[in-house]
């Protein structure tokens, strides 16, 4: 399908019709800077949220899926330097007592306000700070970038974009958070998504997880699956006609690719921004029996530390990569796969082919490296984003909260 | 059960009655050192072996599985420097060469030599270097030392051990070699043991894979499984009774028990030496509803890169070790969740415990440091060991080819 959307320049959370947002600092993250947010619809919104499958879920986690149950929000407020993880009965109540200062704040009911938390685990928040800080935010038509940046822990920038479709008028805009705890298990990070388009709750359950399957769920920083994990999609209908965009339709068909490639766009960037990552890695399986298998092996090739090592150091150790795709558990045959660095040939039909080691080493010295293998099993394709492995992520993750 | 047998002091491969070895630097590994080896029986043994799972399988692995079908080994030649995988038709060939040549060397009929290579993937082994190499090796009895040196990669002290049965005067030795794309999966890293003991195919089978899953299934360095995973147990029978020991007997009870704590030795001091380790990791999951549970549950916590850092930097960060068990797919209630490193409670029934900082790291800067998970949900325990993750283990396997 021809494009019939293209990205905002300087896009953000709030670039949809009717959404506001601030962020104050509260003094709840160590060190100094943004650390707590607000995200607020002018009308009600139909909402939906997917979350981590860590069975270890954190209170706000609890509280949004217990929320959702009503398919409506008017609210976000999120905060980091404290994810409000393995906190029991006072993490809960903290949870709601968050909400319920937010919805003061903003004029909303408090069952309306959702909530996310991102930091370390296993301390309460500090809810005094939280009830102070909440009074000082201030919310604005171009609060989105002030919000993205209070969502940050170790992330280095801001991830955040709109996509807009002229011919149909509506907006989507998203912010994401998200450096370390990353592995792809339905739902990863935190990521808020909003749009003034007019959607039914059922369509737009349905887009959300759709574009979650091609995006957050292909990323891997560093294996590890975050108690914390949160994305939320709100739409306040405000650019749409009276009648929503149905699935299937043309509009309808507009706006998942729309959703897909903003949520593609937010999915590389918190790659790219992997803690102590050096470049983006792109792994594409192409010719896989079916679609599962091509995303196992994509995901399981983009998360093996050895892979991610040898393309920090430029080694062209590409025997690594072939037996990452062997232990996916993905039926291969050897002698069937194929595997390119870029647009170099390494492996042809499981016969090493010959090849000139500077230029594998300068693909693998740039800031993007794809790596495309073809099983000749199929036709099924998937693409999974990850990112090198340096001492810098060892350095920095061994220090957390020292 | 009372332990009836010991370990020998300085013991080997070649500790049992009947087993010589040797060892010579044919040049096929990067730098100067033993890369070449021999392992001979001076009579016909029964012969069993475990592989990788990993789909891709190097030739000598393939080669073994085929020989292996008779029960019946006398050697096993072996190299380092090259791994012998993803090599194609050729590669094949010179493994069943370099068993013909060990077999000339030994004199024993070719298809009674097992063979085993570690090293980098995707090169042909140097055939020239090999065929000279091998007429230079000398057996002896004492050369089960030289023969784990040979076997090292990236291992910075070789692995092996021997234990003693007094009372049933047996002897069972062992040999590994293993430091990096270590993860437990059926079989992994080079391992070979060689026991005296006159035990039956049968039973042979059945107690390595008995002492393989409380052991190298349960060891994990950098979630990497590798194609050229190989464990082969052979009994010549030269110690024992003409009556074989049987399952199920005193003795077998005695055998097995031998063999596991063996085993479990070599798994330890390949996680102790893991690339870049500076400590060993034990983690042990105690109350769950069953063994396979309490073994996942463990291998995914000693997995954790996140929690490998943090131990790495003695930062008591042990929201990351309850996270980890979150993601492993065991069903947990965290309000049941007890938490302890070494003696020291940090969790109890899913409520945080003060504890003092200091003591903390304390335990986390030890070379030995033992966690503890008490999920209360059954009686099943399992252990799993692992290493921490140092900025050297990015820095070595950043340049493994270069």
């Amino acid at each position: 399908m021809e494009a019939k959307f293209g990205f905002i320049p300087s896009g953000s959370v709030t670039s949809p019709e009717g959404f506001r947002a601030g962020a104050t600092d509260a003094g709840i993250k160590k060190g100094k800077g943004l650390d707590l947010g607000l995200l607020a619809s002018e009308v009600p919104c139909s909402a939906v949220g997917l979350f981590t499958t860590n069975r270890i879920k954190a209170a706000p986690v609890v509280l949004c899926q217990q929320r959702l149950r009503t398919g409506r929000a008017a609210a976000v407020v999120v905060n980091s330097g404290c994810a409000n993880a393995c906190t029991g009965e006072q993490g809960l109540a903290d949870a709601a007592e968050m909400a319920s200062l937010a919805a003061g704040v903003i004029g909303v009911a408090p069952e309306d306000v959702l909530v996310a938390s991102t930091g370390v685990i296993g301390h309460q928040l500090p809810m005094e700070r939280l009830r102070n800080g909440l009074r000082q935010i201030a919310l604005s038509r171009d609060g989105g970038h002030e919000l993205a940046r209070a969502m940050m822990t170790t992330d280095t920038v801001p991830k955040e974009a709109a996509v807009k479709s002229d011919e149909d008028g509506f907006i989507i805009g998203g912010v994401a958070k998200g450096a370390g705890m990353i592995h792809p298990d339905l739902a990863t990070f935190l990521c808020f998504l909003t749009t003034d388009a007019n959607v039914g709750l059922d369509f737009l359950k349905f887009a959300l997880r759709q574009a979650a399957d091609v995006s957050f769920n292909m990323v891997s920083i560093d294996g590890d699956t975050s108690t914390n994990d949160t994305v939320l999609l709100m739409a306040n209908g405000l650019a749409g006609d009276d009648k929503p965009i149905t699935p299937g339709s043309r509009q309808g068909e507009v706006f998942q690719q729309a959703l897909n490639q903003l949520c593609i766009h937010l999915a590389r960037a918190m790659a790219r921004d992997g803690e102590g990552a050096t470049k983006l890695v792109e792994v594409t399986v192409n010719g896989a029996p079916d679609v599962a298998a091509a995303k196992l092996a994509a995901r399981t090739v983009v998360s093996s530390s050895l892979v991610k090592t040898a393309i920090y150091g430029s080694d062209p150790n590409w025997g690594r990569i072939v037996a990452a795709v062997g232990r996916s558990g993905v039926e291969v045959i050897e002698a069937k796969i194929d595997l390119y660095l870029g647009n170099l040939c390494l492996l042809k039909a499981g016969r090493p082919q010959p090849f000139a080691r500077e230029e594998a080493v300068k693909i693998l010295s740039g800031s993007e490296v794809a790596i495309v293998l073809q099983l000749n099993l199929g036709n099924a394709t998937a693409t999974a984003w990850g990112c090198d492995l340096s001492e810098e992520y060892v350095t920095s993750n061994s220090q957390y909260t020292s």
